[in-house]
This record gives structure tokens, C-alpha cells and sequence, in this order.
């Protein structure tokens, strides 16, 4: 398939059965600006049947339909590791948001602090970052938007069987890799808004017996260079980014 | 020191035996932007002298001078790792400085290769942003900026006591801090364009001894991306992100 074959993330259940009508604003992408016609080829996924290889069915004025063809790619959910994070304004929030969900999450989930500054949280904006990151990085998976949460609440209804990795700017300075060593997946990564968490805030997680607080080093770190940096550790020390063997870390 | 106190970077010399004019730039910011006055405290760093806690000492209309009072920090350098990266376009690139500039790098390097989009780089707005992170993120080093440099001819010229980490999509899925642990500092980080290495440029770089190649998990990252979590997985392997001890990494 050629590399500039436009990827759709779609709602509706994919099936080579028959046709699926498009949503105005896909159906104008496609024929208005992309300027496919009848038989031209799209690909599109979603999290239930995986990804299509598919071609424009109709382009009407009124509704543009496309037709599924054959299966490319099944889904392959990353591993089982949620995202949560104070949100952070616009621009940055957009990004991060885009960049956990290329490194591979299950799930983001907006938590409010007390230093968060942002004080609505437009999940309908995040879901749409989500999916463009998918649909860019020829993801299949696209992670789940869960509602906001305040921190002390995500606390109390913690699940205790999934490890909760929290980025402590103020973490007596060992390796990450090395804190990383004795957990595994499930886990969730937690990230602070950018004037940190407070000291009570900061007791109140290290207080928690499925708590891993980590350390990204003794410069300090914007809050969306560390969601980046703590994913990749994350995932390179508990995640899918290869086997390891011989050292701390443990197999996928 | 009040967390507000700003921060310049300075190219003067840094001592406290006579007055520090600034350059009309920095003198309009600082009484017009943040309306400082005689006696204002503002904190100044460069590369040579550290950082200096410093007051307003005139405030003309023609030229605004500092005096320094204390040092609060010596220059500490980052790593012996040197990044090197095909530019990429705008935005993408002004915040691919700035997050190595934060991870904390000795040098930045331009590297052209065959599918580098950008044809012109500006190495003056790479210099602002590598400051701007530092003013911002509270670091004394700013990392140098290298002239650009074609890929065959960094490799050519290449000092084979540095090792060359090379972030190769296509690299048989080893995980990265395997692959990161015969390694040691001095290094560099090399990663390539958005459209990725050509498969030629790819059979050259694995050629060379002094070259690893890393895997960074099953899924499509963008360039700015993979800037971060290499740089994060290289400092946590190689770095000073803290001492490792029972496992495949070294301390730094």
C-alpha cells in the first residue's frame, strides 16, 4: 500500500459486509481535501476489528460511504499501563497526550492537584489528540480518555494489584531503572503539573504500599519532558520495548 | 531567592568587581517587560563563571546594568553526550532543542541526511531556544551548537572513542538498556529525520565499530519523540540519572 494512503480512525463496527457511511467532517477530509474519488484507497481502524484497507464507495454531495476490503493489522493493545497526569495548559496538553499515546498507554486519566492550574479539562480535545496520533503513527490502539479524577480520590479507589509509578522531582536520586527493577505491568504512571506536587501531596503517595516513586535525573524537567522521559523508561524497564535478560528488568 | 527571581543567560563575564551592561534586548525585558528596578534582584548564569545571584544597578533609558553580589551555583556539565539530529522543520525543532537542552547534553549537532527536509538551519534560533531552556528549567550549562554537518561526513571524521547511539526503527526489537549496556560515556545520540535513515545510510552507520543501535519498541514514534525517550533511556543507562548497582548499567 502506497505510504500516502490517508488512516481513519472510525467509530462504526468495520465490516467488508457493507457500506459505512462517514461523519461529515471525515467525508469532507476525504473528498474535499484529500480530493479522493469512487475506488480511491483509505485504511481505517478502530479498537474492536483492527485495521481495513478499504476504498471510497461513494461521494455524494450529501454522505461519502466507504467499503472495507480486507484486514491489515489486528488490534495490539499496549501493555497494560495507564497514564495519569495533571493537565497541563493547551498547546503542551495537546502534545503530551499525543506523545503517551505513541509510546504505548491503556488508558489517560486526568488528575487534579493541587498546583494544577488548568481548571476545566476538555476530554472531547484529548480523545481527538489521542486519535490523530493514531491515525499518524499507524497505531490500531487507540488509549481510553477516562473521566478527570482528584488526586486523593484516584488514591483511595487504587486498585492495589496495579503498581502506581510516581515521577518525584524530590526523590532521593537513585536510577529509575533500578526502581523500576522489582515491579511489573499492570502499572500507571503518574505525572505532576508543572509547579510539582505538594509535600502533602507527595506524603500522602509515598504513603501508598502500591506506590514506586522514580527519579529522571538532578536537572529539572518540564511536566511534558518528563511524562515523555518516564514512559520511556517505563516501557524500556516493565513495558513492550524488547526482552531483557541478564539484568533487572523482566520479560514482557 | 524567590521563585520568581528571573534568570538570564549572559555572554559577558560574570564578576562581581564592576558593573554588567546588558544588551538592549535583555535590558528592555527586564525593566519594561518585567519592570525591574535599581536594587531588583535578577539571577545570571553562563557556561564559564556559574550562576550569580545579581541586582539592577542602573536602569537608563540608553543602557540597563547588573551588578553581581554572590555565586549561587557553579557551571556542573551534563553527561559527555553529544546529540545529533537531522533537523526538522519549525516548531518541532525549537522544542527538540529545548528537551535536549533539559535531558541535559554537552553539545547539539545538526546532521544532514538524504531525507532531511529542512535545507537551511538556523543556528542562531537553535542557540535562543537551547538558552531559553536553560533560563527556564534552571540549568548553569547550555549545551554548544555545532555547525551542521552531512551524515557521511560526521561519520567520516568521527572520534571512534565516542560511541555513536543510533536510534534505528528498524533494528531487530532488542531492548534498548541491553543493547545500552557495554556502552559507556563519552557518547552521542544520533536520530534521524521524520521519513527516517535511507536503507544505505543505515548499512553505514551499523559498519562503523564505534556504533550500537537501539530498538525503541514496536511502535512508529515521531522524530521529537524519539529525541526524548532516547535521551531518557541513554541518561538512565549511561548518564548521571543516578548509580545503578546489580544490573547491566554502569554508574556514571
Amino acid at each position: 500500500m502506497a505510504k500516502t494512503t490517508p488512516r481513519l480512525h472510525l467509530e462504526a463496527e468495520l465490516s467488508p459486509a457493507h457500506d459505512i457511511p462517514l461523519s461529515r467532517e471525515q467525508g469532507h477530509y476525504l473528498t474535499h481535501v484529500l480530493r479522493l474519488v469512487p475506488g480511491d484507497a483509505v485504511e481505517v481502524f478502530n479498537g474492536q476489528e483492527g485495521a481495513w484497507l478499504a476504498y471510497v464507495a461513494d461521494a455524494g454531495k450529501k454522505a461519502v460511504s466507504i467499503r472495507c476490503e480486507r484486514r491489515l493489522a489486528d488490534v495490539t493493545p499496549p501493555p497494560d499501563i495507564d497514564y495519569l497526569f495533571a493537565p497541563l495548559k493547551h498547546a503542551r496538553l495537546d502534545y503530551m497526550v499525543q506523545k503517551a499515546t505513541e509510546l504505548g498507554v491503556r488508558r489517560l486519566r486526568p488528575v487534579m492537584t493541587a498546583r494544577t492550574i488548568a481548571e476545566r479539562v476538555n476530554l472531547e480535545r484529548m480523545k481527538a489528540n489521542a486519535i490523530e496520533a493514531a491515525e499518524q503513527c499507524n497505531l490500531v490502539f487507540v488509549p481510553e480518555v477516562l473521566d478527570p479524577v482528584p488526586l486523593a480520590k484516584a488514591i483511595a479507589d487504587w486498585d492495589p494489584a496495579r503498581r502506581l509509578v510516581f515521577c518525584d522531582e524530590t526523590a532521593a536520586q537513585a536510577n529509575p531503572l533500578q526502581s523500576l527493577a522489582a515491579i511489573a505491568t499492570p502499572a500507571a504512571v503518574l505525572v505532576g503539573p508543572e509547579g510539582g506536587f505538594t509535600d502533602e501531596e507527595r506524603r500522602l503517595l509515598r504513603a501508598q504500599p502500591f506506590v514506586t516513586a522514580i527519579s529522571l535525573g538532578p536537572r529539572i524537567l518540564r511536566a511534558d519532558t518528563v511524562a515523555i522521559a518516564a514512559l520511556a523508561v517505563v516501557q524500556a524497564a516493565i513495558g513492550d520495548w524488547g526482552a531483557r535478560s541478564g539484568s533487572a528488568g523482566r520479560a514482557p
